[in-house]
């Protein structure tokens, strides 16, 4: 047998990757906890029969008691739904549906839920994340008929939805000395927390309660209004501007989530927010300075092959320079959504065809042409904002992640976007002018050898000639626990390996070092140094020019920060 | 007890008004009819229970067995389904969710279900249509979960896509000496076929078999090919050019659905068709010169109020005048969906929020405005179609029915469309004319007393001033088989009834009178005198003129006719 490639991860760490506080909002039985009822599965592998009997539509499905029906539903969310998909019909992770799952039978699901494979399932089993009774548990579990969580529409919405602090009790000028456009917006991700940083003295000036595991921070366009979510699909409306920059209001715009922006265009500056959820597949558009939702608009629909998708999650969201439009990208349907904000109740939406699986991207450096992964399909979908098509869909390697990539000048092809992979160690250079570099645009036209796989941030600034990529999720403690920077002007020369961990001085102990993320003027970058949540973490920041260790800023109320956002770089789309 | 409002009309007359055949493609026991196993439960009121049970996901819900369920969802989708929806959502009629149904037990259900309810339930029970044992089936049966029915995505479709001719192979000019613009294309309901009569000689020139009850003919902006739409989802594509016109292409769409029509804008004659589907919920754009699917698109998503529902019926599509674009009327969720049709991988879509419910609506008489009921909400909606906006939503009457309504100009208000209604004996004449007519503009500006309820047509022509409505579900009979003329010159006179049904000369014997559709130059009114299946039926000319019966049209193959078109006035939205 293969050895167990996350066996090195502490649990944890692996549990701190999964969507947690999802169910707590739709398991029947909310009190139960994912260890609360795990004494009860160690030893014993079968259903108690004598108990209430989930009553399966399917009934070739194995017998399960309506206990572990809804203990596995629960597993099933925290650990299961990120890849596979609430409905199991498969993203990143493969289709888990009752016609494939009974084929495969009880024995061969056990087997691979404990032990993995190669292609990415971790080894739930031997990593020790699930018990033998918990495998078998959730190998009986996939051959029921998925239940479908519930709604949340407009009802739901409007009843988590406060306005703690009204527009017009807000400051009129900043009432702080801070430099804001140098603040970190930092992700605790287990805390449930944001840290706001100082860029400049590397303090923490507030930690404030989010949803959690905040996926993005993004700013309004003037810089003054912070918007973070949850993965909880909670979002918290930061005022940067307060004495003590705080939240003035919140709302859950669904179940899961991972991605919120602001209105751009000129003449909507602050006006407006979207929110994308994973469940409901839908997206919401609220007002931008109260979060009242104006609008949902459900995802569901046909893949790009004209099939029927019950689940097509709203991935990344970015507001277009272009027009008063967000770019809104249908992660199983391959759609990207061009909608027009300027008129809700008459809603003008473009949906691009590009292709299955789309995740995360950023803008060209013109900001005229968005780059978006699709990841499962191993392909960059490049959508031209002014004219609302689809410029190309470029092959790239295996699984590219590249948070919003990379944008410099390559000295032999000229300006180019780069990404990372999760699935191989390339790095793919992709050229993006098609004005005076044709025969390069929306082409490869260079691939890096990285680290390794596993790759999730790669970063460079306009005022730098580096290249940072994180393997955050390489199996090898070694890689994942560094960072690669290549010279970009001698890409040919490779990279250069910074023991970011080691600088870290958390000393021995499973950690993760991702997401490089540059402070304002370009001088410094930024890396999350993740460890578990009972474990001290850091961020450690590199001194851009020469590459060397400059600050590491520890605190105790720094747990597990993953994401970090630089208001400014995120205010312009500086990446 | 009140007397139940339908027993006055045969079997036959109240089976043909339901979407019959699509359950045939879905049904677990495809080799069950309505009345096949009747026998088995007019005797046995309770379950079977030594049979196999229907595993129902909510426990609470009355035992059925197997066959009981497999039966009960086929009458379901026979009798109930177009009202209620085949999730039981509610439309025309109410929601039937366990959540609801549970609570109102199995003992009240039945007394519902077989003596009906003044608010528009039919009499299920009394009138015949169902014994006490279905009764007593159906009110257990909508107590359980419903059952989803399967997709019908691109695969099914391209599965049943056919063309028998292909376009080189077609005539290259009109080989036949037809005056085809004055041809009608009449639905043959419960024969599953049209017949193309030429409304010269008013000879039957060619019956064809198509799908079942077929809803609507559309033809092509040429006027060369007739598009015709059964409720079971198939369509037809038929060259009028062929010395004997018929079939050249077809192909089902999904399960069943209402709605066909082609593109018009300049540049794109003849190029594409669209057809909606009531399941699933969607629409397909096709080549129309083979029915090739070309794109699917979902129609799941929120109403208007924000909430989500899994099942928008596709109702009425227009073409629009002003632009390439498809208007597409989502019933549930009161959605207009405006679908540029110019470039199908970058589809632009404006979504108009109107009210739910929409259905059957026409332009007015500049092309500009289309006019639809929204009939639930007693409203009509006014889409301007060269802003891609909602001008207006009008109150009306009760549950109006416009078909594609009538166009006038009334001698005080200037220009008019007019609409009867299901609910009431009203006629709404709503002002269209926003340019010189500012102050009537979208506003009911006369209501005209009608002969009674149950009007499902109302129809002038521009070289007439006779304004027809017909009351075909009106419960009298006297109302159901005569028709309303009003003089549009002197509305305040109030109408004059024609006996169109006498005139048939069919004798005694339930029939309705309906439809009221012009032949080309504007001179005669056909009415369809439609009888049950195994009676005799007729389509009854009037001159228009006149008001004086011209023709009585008698046919074997003349099997429940229904809907007439006329081509040179379907072509041009001449109504």
């Amino acid at each position: 047998m293969k050895t167990p490639r996350l066996s090195w991860l502490p649990r944890s760490v692996l549990l701190a990757a999964l969507p947690f506080s999802v169910l707590q909002a739709w398991a029947d039985t909310a009190a139960t906890s994912t260890s609360a009822p795990e004494a009860k599965y160690q030893g014993a592998a079968s259903p108690l029969v004598s108990e209430p009997m989930h009553q399966n539509i399917n009934p070739k499905a194995p017998p399960m008691t309506e206990a572990e029906f809804s203990h596995a539903k629960q597993i099933y969310f925290e650990r299961c739904a990120g890849c596979h998909g609430v409905l199991r019909k498969g993203a990143t992770g493969k289709p888990l549906t009752p016609d494939i799952t009974l084929g495969r039978g009880t024995e061969y699901l056990k087997t691979f839920i404990k032990y993995g494979s190669p292609a990415g399932m971790p080894n739930w089993g031997t990593s020790g994340e699930l018990s033998d009774a918990q495998v078998d548990l959730m190998a009986r579990y996939v051959q029921q008929e998925p239940p479908t969580p519930p709604e949340f529409g407009m009802k739901d919405m409007l009843g988590t939805w406060k306005v703690l602090i009204p527009p017009e009790k807000r400051p009129t000028h900043k009432e702080n000395n801070l430099d804001v456009a140098n603040l970190f917006s930092v992700t605790l991700r287990d805390a449930g927390q944001i840290a706001l940083i100082d860029g400049n003295s590397k303090q923490i000036v507030s930690v404030l309660k989010t949803g959690y595991a905040v996926h993005i921070s993004r700013l309004s366009q003037s810089g003054r209004y912070l918007y973070v979510i949850g993965r909880d699909g909670k979002i918290n409306l930061i005022d940067l501007w307060m004495a003590k920059p705080d939240t003035v209001a919140e709302i859950r715009i669904g179940l899961e989530a991972r991605s919120v922006e602001t209105s751009k265009f000129k003449g909507f500056e602050d006006k407006l927010a979207v929110a994308g959820a994973y469940w409901p597949p839908q997206y919401v558009i609220m007002d931008g300075n109260s979060l009242k939702p104006l609008k949902i608009v459900g995802t569901r629909g046909m893949t790009v092959d004209n099939e029927y998708h019950p689940e097509p999650r709203v991935a990344s969201i970015v507001a277009s320079h272009y027009k008063p439009e967000f770019v809104i990208n249908a992660k199983e349907t391959g759609k990207i959504m061009m909608v027009n904000y300027s008129d809700l109740a008459n809603l003008k939406t473009t949906t691009i065809d590009a292709a299955k699986f789309l995740h995360d991207g950023g803008f060209d450096t013109t900001g005229r042409y968005f780059m978006v992964a699709a990841n499962a399909s191993n392909k960059v979908a490049v959508v031209d904002t002014k004219l609302d098509k689809l410029a190309a869909l470029v092959d790239v390697g295996k699984t590219p992640h590249p948070g919003r990539g990379a944008n410099f000048v390559d000295p032999q092809y000229g300006p180019v976007w780069a990404t990372g992979h999760l699935g191989d160690d390339s790095i793919s250079l992709i050229g993006t002018d098609p004005d005076k570099h044709k025969a390069q645009a929306w082409k490869v036209v260079r691939v890096l050898k990285g680290q390794g796989g596993g790759s999730l941030f790669i970063k460079t600034h306009p005022k730098s000639h580096n290249l940072w990529v994180d393997t955050a999720l390489n199996p090898d403690a070694a890689v994942s626990q560094s960072a690669a920077v290549f010279d970009i002007n001698h890409l040919d020369k490779g990279f250069v390996t910074l023991p970011i961990g080691e600088w870290s001085g958390l000393g021995d102990g499973a950690k993760r070092v991702l997401q490089p993320e540059y402070n304002k003027d370009g001088s410094e970058v930024w890396f999350s140094v993740w460890s578990g949540k009972d474990k001290q973490s850091a961020i450690v920041v590199v001194d851009d020019k020469t590459r060397k260790l400059k600050a590491v800023i520890k605190d105790p109320r720094l747990i597990t920060p993953t994401g970090k956002f630089n208001v400014f770089n995120t205010q312009h789309d500086i990446y």
